[in-house]
C-alpha cells in the first residue's frame, strides 16, 4: 500500500461526502501514520489533495464501521483454498473509543501503534507457527454456540483464543509481549470479528465475476451511501443514501445521534452469517433489540431471496438446517424482502465511536439500480 | 487426605460390588500413587483392607464417570462466596483412555503424573494471579453459546481459558511447561466440566439440611447403584439399582457393551443444568441423540418438578426464562416425572473407556425410598 492511501468501508466516496465518523478515522489515520500531527493537518493535507482514497473492497480487503485502512496497519491474510483467491482485513481494536468507530484521541493512537508493533507481529509469528488457521471450521463451530459471527462473536473469538495461544508460545516473543497479546484476546469478545469478514470476502469474491449469475457478491456502506455489488454486473456499486438503523442505544444516546449505516461487516450477511444466521443467535437481541423468535424469522424469511443453504454451516435450533445463502438479485426483487443486516451504530460526529447497536434493511433502490443495469447488459 | 483413601463417584460402594470401570479407575489410581505396581498387586492390598473407599460427595468432592481421586491428585477448590462453603473436583483428563472411564494403561498414567507436576501447579499459580476466577458468570455465558454444561463444555472450556491464560503468562512457570498447558487446554473441550461440577456441589451443599425442604441436592451414580440425596434427610443415599442409558455408541460398541449409569456428573441437573437445561444446547443431540426439539422438551418438562427457574442462568431460545432449579422430591413423585440426566457411557470392562453418549432418567425406586424415609421422620 502507497502511504498517501487511505481505505474505508463502502462503496467510493470523496472527503467532501464523507460522514463524521468516517472523517474522524481519516483524521486519526493520518495522525497515527505521522502524516498529519494534529486533526487540522490531516484536513489540510486531504483537500491539497495529497491522500488517495479507496474502497477496502476494491483491494480485496474489509474492514468493519469506518473500514479504515493505512499503510501502516498489520493485516489478516485469508486464502480461499478452494478457488485460490486471497482477503485481507485490518485488526479488531476493542471496543470504546476506536478509530473504526471515528474516535481519534491519543488513547486510539497508542492503541494502534501497540497492535502495529506487538499484537501484529507476534500473531502474525503465532500463524507461521501454526499449519494456518481454518476460519470456515471455526465459523461453523460458534453457530452451535450462539453466534452469528457478525454482531456476537464471543465464541469464534474464545475458539481463535484457544488455537492461537499455544502457537504463540512456541515462538520466540518475549514473555511481556505475550501477556499483553493474550490479555487483549481475553477481553475483547469481538476480536474474531474482522476474521470472519474477510472469511466471508473470501468467500463471496469466488463468486464474483460469473457471467448470468445474479448472485448479490457484496453488501456495503460508507456511511453515506449503501452499495450492492452483483456477479455478472462486474466492479460496479450500486448506491443509494444509507438508510438509519432501528436499534438500542447504549444509556444518554438516541435515534438522532445516530451516523447512517456504516461499514464492510454486511459481507457476513452476504455470506448468509450475522442478520440471515440470526437463528443461530437468540441472545443477540439483547444487543441488537426485539425477541428471540424474531432472530429465527429473519433466518427463515431469507431463505425467500438465497439460492441456497450451506449444509456445512449449520444452525442446531432449525434442525441443523444450513444457513441462507447466494441473495439472488431477482429473488430480492420479486419477493419484495429486502436483506436483514444487525449492526453497530456510530455517533455521527466524528470522535465519540459506538452508541447502539441495531437491524437495518439493504434498501430496495440499490436493487432497482442493479436491475436496471442488468436489464441493459441483456 | 489420607494416602490410603480412594474417593469414588455416587452411593457408597465397596469394592465387591464395584462396576467394572471403577475398579479399572481403582486399580488405576492405586498404580498412579504407587501403592502397587501391577493390577493384581492392587488386588491384594484391596482385598487386604489396606485400602479405604469413600464417596466423593462425603468430602464435599465431585468426580465425572468413576469420580475417583487419590490423595496425590491436583483438584480445583471451588468457594460459594455466599453461603461460604467450599467443594472439590478433579482435574478432567481428556478424551480417549482415561482413569474416570476405566482406562489405566501406562499413557493414563504418565498423564495424570502430567498432570500432578505440571497442569495442577500451573494453574494453581494463575488462579492466585487472578482475583479468582467467577465460575457462575463463566457458567451463564455459556448458557448463551450452547453448552448445558454437563455433555457440552466447549463454551466454557473456551472462555476459561482465555481468563486463565494471560494469569499463568504473569507467573514464573517455565514457557516450555506453558506450551504443554496451553496445547492441552486447547485440545480438550470437555476441561470445564470438572469445574462446572464442583460449581453445581458447592451451590447445592448450600441447599442440603435444610428443615422440612424436599429439594433433592444430589442425584449420583457409582455405576452399580444410583443414589438421591434429600435435604431434610441428612446424608443418607437412597439408592437403587444404576439404570442402563439410552444413547448414541461409537463405532464398534453397543448397549450390550455398556456399564450401567455412573459418575457425580449429574449434579450439574441437580442445579439445574445438563439435561435441565438443554433447551440451551440444541446441538447437543449430535452426540446424545433426539432431535433439537426434544432438547426444549426436556427443560420444559423439568420446570414440572422444580421449585423454581433461576433469573441469573437465562435460556436465550426459552425467551431467556431461567433454568429449572430444586428439584422438589414430591413433585417429582406427584407428577411422576423423572429427572432427565445427559451423560457419557462407560464400557462395563475396567480398562477400555468411553464408547458412547445418551439420556437416562434417574430411577423411580429412589425417590419412593427417600418418600418413606421422610413419611417416617414427620
Amino acid at each position: 500500500m502507497k502511504t498517501n492511501l487511505i481505505l474505508h468501508a463502502g462503496p467510493p466516496v470523496l472527503w467532501d461526502h464523507m460522514c463524521g465518523p468516517l472523517r474522524g478515522a481519516v483524521i486519526g489515520a493520518l495522525i497515527y501514520e505521522e502524516l498529519a500531527s494534529t486533526p487540522q493537518e490531516a484536513e489540510d493535507i486531504i483537500t491539497n489533495d495529497d491522500i488517495q482514497f479507496a474502497p477496502c473492497h476494491e483491494l480485496g480487503a474489509v474492514g468493519p464501521m469506518t473500514g479504515v485502512i493505512s499503510s501502516s496497519m498489520p493485516t489478516f491474510l485469508v486464502k480461499n483454498e478452494t478457488n485460490g483467491n486471497i482477503s485481507y482485513s485490518n485488526l479488531n481494536e476493542g471496543l470504546g473509543k476506536v478509530l473504526r468507530f471515528g474516535a481519534f484521541n491519543e488513547d486510539v493512537i497508542r492503541n494502534l501503534k501497540w497492535m502495529e508493533k506487538v499484537l501484529g507481529p507476534s500473531l502474525s509469528a503465532a500463524i507461521r507457527q501454526s499449519e494456518g488457521i481454518d476460519l470456515n471450521i471455526i465459523l461453523q463451530k460458534a453457530l452451535h454456540m450462539g453466534d452469528e459471527c457478525h454482531n456476537r462473536n464471543v465464541a469464534t473469538t474464545s475458539l481463535f483464543t484457544r488455537l492461537i495461544l499455544p502457537n504463540l508460545l512456541r515462538t520466540n516473543i518475549e514473555r511481556t509481549e505475550l501477556q499483553e497479546v493474550s490479555a487483549f484476546l481475553a477481553e475483547n469478545d469481538h476480536f474474531f470479528l474482522n476474521l470472519s469478514m474477510a472469511a466471508c470476502k473470501v468467500t463471496m469474491d469466488a463468486t464474483h465475476g460469473i457471467d448470468n449469475c445474479t448472485v448479490v457478491t457484496a453488501l456495503s456502506r460508507n456511511g453515506t451511501e449503501f452499495g450492492i455489488r452483483v456477479s455478472t454486473l462486474g466492479d460496479e456499486w450500486f448506491t443509494c443514501p444509507a438508510p438509519i438503523i432501528e436499534g438500542l442505544y447504549f444509556p444518554g444516546y438516541g435515534a438522532k445521534d445516530a451516523n447512517p449505516d456504516i461499514g464492510d461487516s454486511s459481507i457476513t450477511e452476504t455470506r448468509g452469517l450475522g442478520g440471515f444466521a440470526m437463528a443461530a443467535a437468540p441472545a443477540i437481541v439483547s444487543f441488537v433489540g426485539g425477541i428471540p423468535a424474531d432472530a429465527i424469522a429473519y433466518t427463515k424469511e431469507m431463505m425467500e431471496i438465497t439460492e441456497s443453504t450451506d449444509s456445512s454451516f449449520t444452525i442446531p435450533s432449525l434442525g441443523f438446517e444450513g444457513i441462507p445463502v447466494g441473495i439472488n438479485l431477482l429473488k430480492v426483487l420479486d419477493a419484495g424482502i429486502l436483506p436483514i443486516i444487525n449492526t453497530g451504530i456510530a455517533h455521527r460526529e466524528p470522535g465519540i465511536g459506538q452508541i447502539g447497536a441495531g437491524i437495518v434493511r439493504a434498501p430496495l433502490e440499490c436493487f432497482k439500480k442493479a436491475l436496471v443495469k442488468l436489464s441493459q447488459s441483456i
